[in-house]
């Protein structure tokens, strides 16, 4: 079912004719997203430049019942900017203004579009730090990182991109527009609607503008990786780590298929008879670091790695860094279909959690290779596979399944920083259990009576 | 009108006749939180031992249509756990066990009527850190906490209690029991229920156990006292504090008549000719510590500082410390009601804000002391007043609505730690906006159709 003439015209009427794409060749790359194996046209995409356009939009849509799929860069990795052909993409890449950088109360305040590199960058000037870095940040919009609470490689000492929005401007499906937070640091005024449309993947409200939290910029970094015969062995470095009383910026882990795939893509010159390498990063204070620094190569050796480097130098570091950076894309390098997922245990479970991923894998006869963050118990199993292989992609599924229990069982959670989005859908009713299912499905409707938001999505 | 004589013997049925408070003696402690002025006495107090029996008594509420008041050690600076005639204040405060603490993974798993100080000393033992610090830490309890969304003197470095909840246990009001979060410190699964419980001052269910985030305890601390000629000054060295990179964990003030209050009854030894005093502490690393309090003294100086005491030691940094720990109570022993408020602003207009609250009392012929968080903008005008003198009492109602309404105009909030309850709520419209509003009272009647939870508070 496409989209009706007279909608496409009233929105064109709205945002101008250059702002609704609606020819099939236009619509191609607003078809999928960052997900494997999910593809599906839409019905036309908007691009609002402010959010009284966005209001007017989501306005028509409640009033014609049209469904409506946010998004930004399309970088998601859950299918949660997935079209259907009945639907209006609203794509926020044009409302891409950085309206403040405030010194002195330590906020940024962006438009949705903003993508987090050009906000990394722009507080990187004024001599702050935005810690979130989710793997797309090059091109993912912080509006979409607010959306599905991205994560990244600093989760354990920073935290996501939940600790660092102080406040949201959101479009609501009958065109109400809410500001919820503000600059302080303290607010306890009435519900935290805020923290509620943060990880809401598009289905309770369309954020507009972000105002963000910053720090101050670490003065010092020191970058490190450790590799190891067994994966217990990293582990164990990690525990002995936190054990100390030192939190890492950075604990990372490949296994050993990643490595060979690393490796053999950006001939970086890793170690190839290990079982796990551990990449591992301190910032702060040079003193505080330097010692950091000496106690996690002690650690990392008195667990019998094999090797450890430390970098000398940013070029070096940024040489090891990449080594995971380049993970997922040296992955994506040797199968058609790589599709990536991101299980959550507890910290002390990963070792068992990557064991029992290993062990999946074996028994329904497929591949992969997993990385991850060690630090925060957030594992990447990546599964090389080929989505035209029909019979293949069940047993992804199958294994999948069984992975998912697993996790449920060590206390952990389906996903980590990917969101639900479609990929997920099924399995939460078993993480969240049936009365929280029932709050959220309650609380959905609440803010969509008209169900136009994401429609399919997160949950029914 | 009192409570039902059927609830009252069933709810003894539920939790033994020792559960039960109802005569009339026995209900006084009970009929009234830490907020001036305010006092009603309860239809009974319930002492639920466990999730189950809480359970219980909310199903009996839910069925029974009977409002229920949760409360614990009942500190509350807003009254919201105030009861009504016709309530069920359900204490939790014999919920107090100690379920984990989890050095692995560093959480600590407690029940909701454990004490803040009891926190601070278990994860202390472990040599572990739980940073909020709420004035009434020594009695207040977990649960209160949580709903409250408590604050303290260190939020503007390690956040407010939001910041450490992982996880929460909750009954709603028609007795499911939901499990919120875990131990993941990432988690993006479903709608963050349990962000809207924090600081939703019981008015959506009733939190009995809470998952708590720990961090390494810092390994030094320096404490030291500036005092200024003019509040602008401190204001001015807590700016350039933040210019200079340097994120203290504490950075409180007091104006001249907390000071003069203060050293009253405390006996420190305060200059007196002085309009602000400056409280800054930084902790962390030995090496980083003595740096930034180097840096912090000479930035006092450079901003005219009369005076700048540094700690030689814990016990005279206890005796500084303790000249802001006691400043409600020095103000409090002046006179026969003290009314605590605590607007806040974004920190670059704290020092406007603190001009205005003077202006306003003085205009109004009220007596304010004024003493707070500079670091993070929540400052305490503390009225100093007699609730039988009700002409009075008007003149500090018409103070406090101009100062709530200059600090909403200053980009701030009506509240930065003690919450709405009652206190607050009329003023709660103006500060958040009707869109808000709206949704609030959607999402309270989504979770709490019958309306027994806390009515009254809050929110209508």
């Amino acid at each position: 079912m496409a989209i009706a003439q007279d909608v496409l015209t009233r929105l064109q009427t709205l945002l101008g004719t250059e702002g609704v794409l609606t020819r099939p060749e236009d619509l191609i790359p607003y078809s999928f997203d960052g997900t494997a194996a999910l593809r599906e046209s839409p019905g036309c995409v908007a691009f609002p430049r402010s959010t009284e356009q966005v209001r007017a939009v989501l306005k028509l849509a409640t009033e014609t019942r049209t469904p409506v799929v946010t998004r930004g860069s399309g970088t998601g990795l859950s299918g949660g900017s997935l079209p259907t052909p009945d639907c209006i993409v609203l794509c926020l890449v044009r409302m891409d203004r950085v309206n403040e950088v405030d010194t002195a109360n330590l906020t940024l305040l962006v438009e949705a579009g903003v993508t987090t590199q050009t906000i990394a960058d722009t507080v990187a000037a004024a001599g702050l730090f935005y810690p979130p870095d989710p793997g797309s940040m090059k091109i993912s919009t912080i509006g979409g990182n607010v959306a599905e609470n991205s994560g990244g490689l600093r989760g354990l000492k920073y935290g996501v991109t939940r600790s660092y929005v102080m406040g949201l401007e959101v479009v609501l499906p009958d065109g109400e527009i809410i500001w919820t937070g503000n600059k302080c640091v303290k607010d306890v005024a009435g519900y935290s609607l805020r923290d509620l449309f943060i990880g809401s993947e598009g289905t309770l409200g369309v954020i507009t503008k972000v105002l963000l939290k910053l720090i101050p910029k670490p003065a010092a970094k020191r970058t490190m990786v450790a590799t190891y015969a067994r994966m217990d062995q990293a582990a164990q470095t990690v525990s002995d780590i936190i054990a100390a009383q030192i939190i890492p910026c950075t604990l990372e882990f490949l296994d050993r298929t990643t490595i060979h795939c690393v490796d053999d893509y950006a001939k970086i010159g890793l170690p190839r008879d290990c079982e796990a390498l551990l990449l591992m990063e301190t910032d702060g204070h040079p003193t505080v670091v330097a010692e950091e620094a000496a106690r996690m190569e002690e650690l990392a050796r008195k667990n019998a790695c094999k090797e450890v480097i430390v970098a000398r130098d940013d070029a070096e570091a940024a040489r090891l860094a990449s080594a995971r950076r380049t993970a997922f894309s040296a992955l994506a390098r040797v199968a058609p279909t790589t599709i990536l997922e991101d299980v959550t245990v507890p910290r002390s479970e990963l070792a068992a959690m990557v064991r029992f991923v290993e062990a999946t894998a074996k028994k329904h006869h497929l591949r992969v290779g997993t990385f991850g963050h060690m630090g925060d118990g957030n594992l990447h199993p990546t599964f090389l596979t080929d989505e035209r292989n029909t019979e293949e992609m069940h047993r992804v599924e199958a294994a999948f399944a069984e992975i998912f229990d697993e996790a449920i069982r060590l206390g952990g959670t389906i996903t980590g920083e990917h969101g639900v989005g479609v990929a997920k859908k099924q399995y939460l009713p078993k993480f969240a259990g049936e009365p929280a299912m029932k709050v959220m499905r309650e609380l959905r409707r609440t803010f969509d009576p008209a169900g136009i938001l994401n429609p399919g999505k997160l949950l029914d």
